[in-house]
């Protein structure tokens, strides 16, 4: 079986965890784990083979993170635009063989009961295996109004509801007939594709002349252009709502999709006095209750208060009231014209060779520390506006300034001039870290002038 | 008229704004301003000359900013270790003319009304002049229970009472006859000096033999032993609350001692929704009412919360109910156990010299960035366990390595082997600013071994 990972969400509502180049799915939200992590490592027991679908951008993370869970080999749907799940479950349904059964989740959801969970995926198994498209419905625990529902009489599903309002979800709830669509589904790619070629036929094909480009190729990488002609559609609307072939497996697995900051609060494990404490620090709490505490490296103490969500990380801090967390939709809001470079990055941003952390940003001088994992090297760049100076704290760094190569072990110093073309690379088996002071009146990430790339990113 | 400013407050309520190397007078706490320099500031146009009384570690931090707001010439008391109030004035007393009219003010407290300050100065001044001694009562606000009292009938004090509970205070404040006694004093020195031999002969004793090896001395530096046999006593206990000689000029001056975050929000400037907004960022309110934030700069969002005080350093937050910032004292404690330094420093560290941020502080480098203010210079020093690398961003650097001696412009880069002999110096009208990249196994403080030193700290 087939784990096709669904990688595209943004997670907004968990701003300032969750930003653009690091969505939730793959922050470490729990210690040295992250979602995405904890989805691989979950389905690791159950699947052989992994696809993951996202963005360009950010697939590296979703590569490195299945790499760090044991996953050394999968495959990838890199999509230059989102177009909703149908495409994506298409693209990957047709470069692998109709036999193969295809078991799709989110990245970005969390399970707190594993054995519950592998039971129902198996259970699925057995149904796609049988011919079926399978859907999982979790039995609802309070009335949400903001996921659908499926109607069911066991394994069958009578309908499928969009998200209804409170009245209605409070009835769905106590009838115990409904299910929450959990966005995990189950099936064989031909059978999948043979159903979306009954209902949306000109998606299938725009998907087919989307995949033409790509033959041959272990990772899929369509054009632009050609997923622009694909219609953005949910595998929900398109075909499972339609289809004479669905099931549903309905199950009660501990599931979240942590959708906001009021969710992790509930997910979390509590202390006595029910404050949850996520991040590195313990925190100080004195006369506090119910509170989630959210913080990395810093002192967070909180005095007599309650019902609060403090989420705190080394450039934002959030301070919500429980109940309210909705609302942090509108900070980025907010934020998108006062200071939108904050909504994109962290101080600490990932690449594809490492990732560096931000330690100053002044006007006339940016420090850096950057790590390169081994065997990976940065781009050969250059840059119009400023200096570097490297200082090299820990491996052995070999460095390209103009024609020259040479390596740089601990406590050397590299000079950069302007303009000069440059690289760092890792050619050994351990991690290599520097400082880089850059100096100059310009320091943003488009004054780097990519010459060669082993991340085509030039 | 001298103005003595005690300068000795802790102010441990106020942290994390107030740290033992920046006590919360000295924190720039209303944007440029900070407390002590805002009163330097409302004196200049009553006194002419101006002692400071305090800590020896933190005295540099009162000169400087004296000197910022216009005094260029003071005279200072270094105190080896602290003995309260009396023997601090009688040792100013004994060091200048016995007709000089000292005016004795804290150095961490706020007035609002400058003009009432003035006149109550002002009569002070002329009380002092015809041979009183002048103490200061304020019209209370409201039943405080933190501070003593003074009854009067108009400029006679009929007796001084020690904080009262909440219900004499209610008591004093209905009555009218019941004044704040706000810590400020006028007085002729030689009548002070007289009036504490009357009351407190073996103060006055201990304090002239403390001073006697500082004869013709600007600044007065007294031995830590001569210090110690100094009964540690309150001007109030020694000699107010004693003399016949005592006058009060009652006044109302909008003075608060920003005691607590509470009083700090309480004399703040608030918006249309009651939240006062202090530090560089204006933060995000969001259905939010009647909170204090301070942060300075990290982007703050408050989502529908109220009475809360937030008070957001770069590396320490407080999230307080308002009315348990007394509380703040709890934290306090709890991190002399578990996080000491995190008392003791801000990331911004000033120094005699000018001042350096902790930009990283890693097991295996620390960065800092460093501002050398001009004509200052750090000690010559040597390091036995880091190696150091300092590239230039702005002015030139005077820089000793060994027995070499260079100026270093910017983008130059300079390497301090472990254990050489060096020196940073600022020998221009401009600031130098450095980048300073660490590198090794420790990099405490104590591991600058000082050879020589413009600050007497070898």
């Amino acid at each position: 079986m087939t784990n096709l990972i669904l990688c595209g969400g943004a997670g907004t509502r968990l701003w300032p965890i969750s930003r653009t180049s690091v969505p939730k799915q793959y922050f470490q939200l729990f210690g040295k784990d992250s979602l995405f992590g904890k989805t691989a490592e979950r389905n690791r027991a159950l699947c052989e083979k992994f696809f993951i679908a996202g963005s360009v951008d950010t697939a590296f993370l979703a590569q490195q993170q299945l790499n760090d869970a044991g996953v050394p080999k999968s495959r990838a749907l890199f999509e230059p635009i989102g177009r909703n799940t149908a495409p994506a479950l298409a693209l990957v349904a047709m470069s692998v063989d109709p036999e193969e059964v295809i078991f799709v989740t989110p990245s970005d959801h969390v399970i707190a009961d594993t054995p519950a969970y592998e039971a129902a995926v198996k259970r699925a198994e057995v149904l796609a295996k049988d011919g079926f498209l399978v859907t999982f419905g979790l039995k609802p625990d309070y009335p949400e109004t903001g996921f659908g529902y499926i109607e069911h009489l066991g394994e069958t599903v009578v309908s499928f509801k969009e998200k209804p309002d409170a009245l209605t979800a409070q009835k769905y709830l106590e009838s115990g007939k409904y299910l929450w669509n959990s966005g995990m589904f189950c099936f064989k790619a031909g059978i999948f594709l043979e159903e979306l070629g009954k209902f949306q036929p000109m998606v299938l094909d725009a998907c087919k002349s989307a995949l033409k480009q790509n033959e041959n190729h272990s990772d899929i990488k369509p054009e632009k252009s050609a997923m622009e002609r694909i219609p953005s559609i949910s595998v929900d609307y398109a075909v499972m709502e339609k289809s004479r072939k669905i099931r549903v497996v309905p199950c009660s697995i501990g599931w979240s999709d942590l959708g906001s900051f009021d969710s992790l609060y509930d997910f979390s494990r509590k202390d006595p006095a029910g404050n949850a404490i996520l991040g590195t620090e313990q925190g100080i709490m004195l006369g506090s209750q119910n509170n989630l505490v959210f913080s990395q490296s810093r002192e967070v103490a909180l005095v007599d208060v309650e019902d609060l969500l403090v989420v705190d990380t080394p450039d934002a801090l959030v301070v919500c009231k429980k109940g309210s967390s909705q609302k942090v939709k509108e900070i980025v809001g907010v934020l998108q014209q006062k200071n939108p470079g904050i909504l994109k990055d962290h101080i600490t941003v990932p690449r594809p060779w490492g990732h560096y952390t931000v330690l100053l940003d002044a006007p006339d001088c940016k420090v850096k520390r950057i790590e390169v994992l081994p065997g990976k090297r940065l781009s050969l760049q250059k840059h119009f506006h400023r200096r570097e100076h490297w200082v090299v704290v820990s491996g052995m760094a070999r460095v390209t300034v103009g024609s020259e190569v040479h390596d740089f072990g601990p406590n050397s110093h590299i000079h950069i001039p302007q303009g000069e073309i440059h690289r760092l690379e890792n050619a050994t088996s351990e991690l290599v870290i520097i400082i880089e002071t850059q100096l100059g009146t310009y320091f943003g990430e488009d004054d780097i002038i990519r010459i060669e790339d082993d991340f085509n990113r030039v």
